[in-house]
């Protein structure tokens, strides 16, 4: 293949191509990256961060947004008022990202004046492999989370451009190249490559100290495999869909249809296409709870395409893997009917069958949910530890939770099933500040403990290393007398 | 095999026994573990800090530090003196894992008050399977940093019992059990299993949440690919032994006799046998450095034996591979002769040889070092650029090494090999300090960015859950707005 090929979502018509990068190419961004390393590792972050704010003004101007929604719904055809706000996003987390190194925490700097003279601070990695994912072509994508955290943290990056939309990532490219270009930024900070030999070409390098991966457990796991067989294996952090279970309390049952039209809000945006989409509902049982979903669904369900003929597939395929594991359709809203639509569809499922290793429990990508019944607190709890990790796991309780008996011991039993546990809060929105985390245990995460959206994402791409009685002249700035860079910093113990 | 043999190192010969643990043995152990893990993860960190100290204080008794010192000789032969110090270091080390848990910054408590109302900490992850160290019978084994850290961060400890010194860890865990029972620690919170299957099934099992080993690149490597296999694949810790390369400065080699005593004393310590042994020495040419190090060796070599039969038989074979991968025999000194003896030896080897996957570049476990001579600074930092990544790695330099030029560019050519970098310190003793960092990049440890020894050993042991919009009642206590743990918390953006 010597091209991606750009595709309409509502027609399945291709609409244009990007070549993919030779191998000469894509070698070329690697030791460009490995060149710029040391580089971007000594300058200070209030200095990356012009860099990052550069990108991000060069995002906002009105012109540019116009353009790229344009293009961006040309190719993924999520309609432009999701994907302006989109845009509007990611300016604001390559700001935010910027922020947070020039706060300096990240690097953990931590200086002991009592012998034997120890002081350590974060180091970056080096240049790291970005793979973005196809449902935020903005957000989490070329200029996305895991490239906006790792470039604020010091390290170059090399993006491998989605085939789910080419020319946007082509193009977000070229808008990235020409920012920096007015910058001191070396020109091996950001690079883009194209084509699938091109990601493994990347994850290969001797160049590469870390990938970032965001998207299906199948490429985020074959990703990992391929970095463990490497003769120097490099971390992959892989944040990957789940099925993010929710749990509405008995007491929460009288406000089921409210619940059941949030739920079908959450779980049809963006198509489904959400890694923190809900798609298991826990109902007390004896308030028909599946029909209610159907019935809000076939009212609210709003008419989407799928962003890749793959996902569209997988998704219509994936019901009838739903039903042959045990579940029963009990509503759908179908699609549009040209391009790559699927069906909204709720299926309801024996809580019984819900056992580890079943296809009930592994995600199915779209907008697609199962609603199980549990009797009693025994079998919802049985059930959930059944589960798989997740992203997310969220409590649907009353109006004051406060008051509700069953919100304390189910926060407690998703809590270790989850990075993040929502209470009254549907799961598909992830803001970005100092206490978001959105890693979820294996297999929501190839890295458990790390996450790609908020504060912590810097601290990925950075691996501490100790200096113990080295000259003040020979240490990194972060960890010199003078504090150039004021970083706060722990000296004999206290926090500074 | 039904019992792990004890040998005394100083004849060779059997002097004891302990029977394997059986399948049902290691079962129990760990279903004890998981259902100690929340109630030890809701334990405030103060009251497992009483838990610790009471261990440390059992360890402290003046009839049980002879007791232990007198087992642990006969296993091990490493001599009292260094025997009966290591047990202080080991209590003392428990100690500072507790109090650093009650300071509680390693849960990076963090909370926004500003919508959506998130609020984040570390809860730990649950039961940790340790393997220990042949090499320091009591501080990275049965109590060692490794258990220490993850009992102190609240996670149930399974320890597999080293064959290297089965009484002895017996007798440890008997004591650790013994000293437990005057707590309110539970039943599960900590255990010993014996036996080369037992660590399998360990590994293998589903209530295990995390690996923490340390010792050869050999068994390490082994440990973590068992847990990549797992359905749920879990965090191995593995810390394993290294080149830990010493760079001699040009001015330096004005007290290159005094280094080359320093050198001697440094790889001799223990038989050679630390994971932080300086394993490399590089000098200016000209100056006859190996021959120097092979008189100071003669001069100084402590006698001493090895910890096992194999351990002593790889480093013979060692010294051949050594030599067949093109190094010479530069001096040695003869070990005693009975038992698991060998000689420390110095070889020399020619600069060029140190290429990117030649055995000259893996550790040799023991008393045997290699010197490489460098023309100038070009070839130096050719052959630095060699290297795999190590634990450590040092500068020797004048004794003014602030007005050495030669300080500042070396160490910046070495941080990105090593976990931690001194100068004009000899690797071989690591402090217990905040500052600490004992892990060393890929292959030097399976996890880079990771300690085992020094404050950052507790964050290991958990993972960041974030909470959005949970009551307070049902947020864990670290989260709390009353903040009964008092720990240190970052709010809305700043730490308090």
């Amino acid at each position: 293949m010597t091209a991606d090929l750009s595709y309409d979502p509502r027609t399945g018509l291709a609409s244009g191509e990007v070549a993919v990068s030779s191998d000469e190419e894509v070698d070329a961004a690697l030791a460009a990256a490995a060149a710029a390393a040391p580089v971007v590792a000594a300058t200070a972050p209030s200095e990356r961060a012009d860099w990052l704010y550069e990108i991000a003004d060069a995002l906002d101007v009105q012109s540019t947004v116009d353009e790229l929604v344009a293009l961006a719904d040309e190719e993924t055809a999520l309609g432009e008022a999701r994907l302006r706000m989109e845009i509007g996003r990611t300016s604001g987390q390559l700001r935010y990202y910027a922020d947070v190194a020039v706060e300096g925490s990240y690097l953990d700097a931590t200086i002991d004046r009592t012998e034997p003279g120890l002081a350590r601070a974060g180091v970056p990695l080096g240049p790291v492999a970005v793979f973005g994912a196809s449902n935020f072509p903005f957000a989490f994508s070329v200029l996305g989370t895991d490239t906006a955290s790792a470039l604020a943290a010091g390290c170059p990056v090399v993006v491998k451009g989605h085939p789910a939309h080419p020319r946007l990532s082509r193009r977000l490219g070229e808008l990235t190249r020409e920012a920096l270009a007015k910058t001191s930024a070396p020109a091996g900070f950001f690079s883009l490559v194209t084509g699938f030999e091109a990601g493994a070409r990347l994850v290969r390098s001797e160049h590469t100290a870390a990938v970032a991966f965001t998207g299906s457990q199948r490429a985020g796991l074959a990703l990992w495999r391929m970095a463990n067989e490497r003769d120097v294996v490099i971390p992959v952090f892989a944040e990957m869909g789940t099925v993010n279970p929710v749990v509405v309390t008995p007491a929460a049952t009288a406000r089921l249809t409210e619940l059941a039209g949030g739920f079908v809000a959450s779980f049809t945006l963006g198509a489904g296409q959400y890694c923190t989409k809900p798609g298991l509902l826990f109902v007390p049982s004896g308030h028909n709870a599946a029909e209610i979903v159907a019935a809000e669904l076939e009212e609210r369900a709003p008419k989407a395409w799928m962003l890749t003929s793959r996902i569209a597939q997988d998704a219509n395929g994936g019901v009838g893997e739903l039903v042959d594991a045990g579940g029963t359709v009990a509503g759908r809203a179908d699609g549009p009917g040209a391009g790559w639509a699927v069906s909204a569809t709720v299926l309801r499922v024996p809580i019984e069958k819900l056992v580890s290793g079943s296809r009930l429990l592994e995600e199915c990508f779209g907008p697609v949910v199962l609603v199980a019944e549990y009797e009693d607190r025994d079998q919802l709890h049985a059930a959930l530890a059944q589960l798989q990790g997740t992203l997310t796991a969220a409590v649907m309780s009353t109006e004051n939770p406060d008051a509700d008996p069953d919100v304390a011991e189910t926060v407690s039993r998703l809590a270790p099933l989850a990075g993040r546990v929502t209470v009254n809060d549907w799961p598909t929105g992830v803001a970005i500040t100092w206490a978001q985390h959105h890693g979820g245990p294996w297999p929501a995460t190839t890295a458990p403990g790390t996450t790609s959206v908020g504060a912590g994402a810097l601290g990925r791409f950075t691996r501490p290393v100790a200096y113990q009685h080295v000259p003040d002249a020979a240490l990194p700035p972060a960890l010199r007398e003078a504090n150039p860079w004021q970083l706060p910093r722990r000296i004999d113990g206290a926090i500074g």
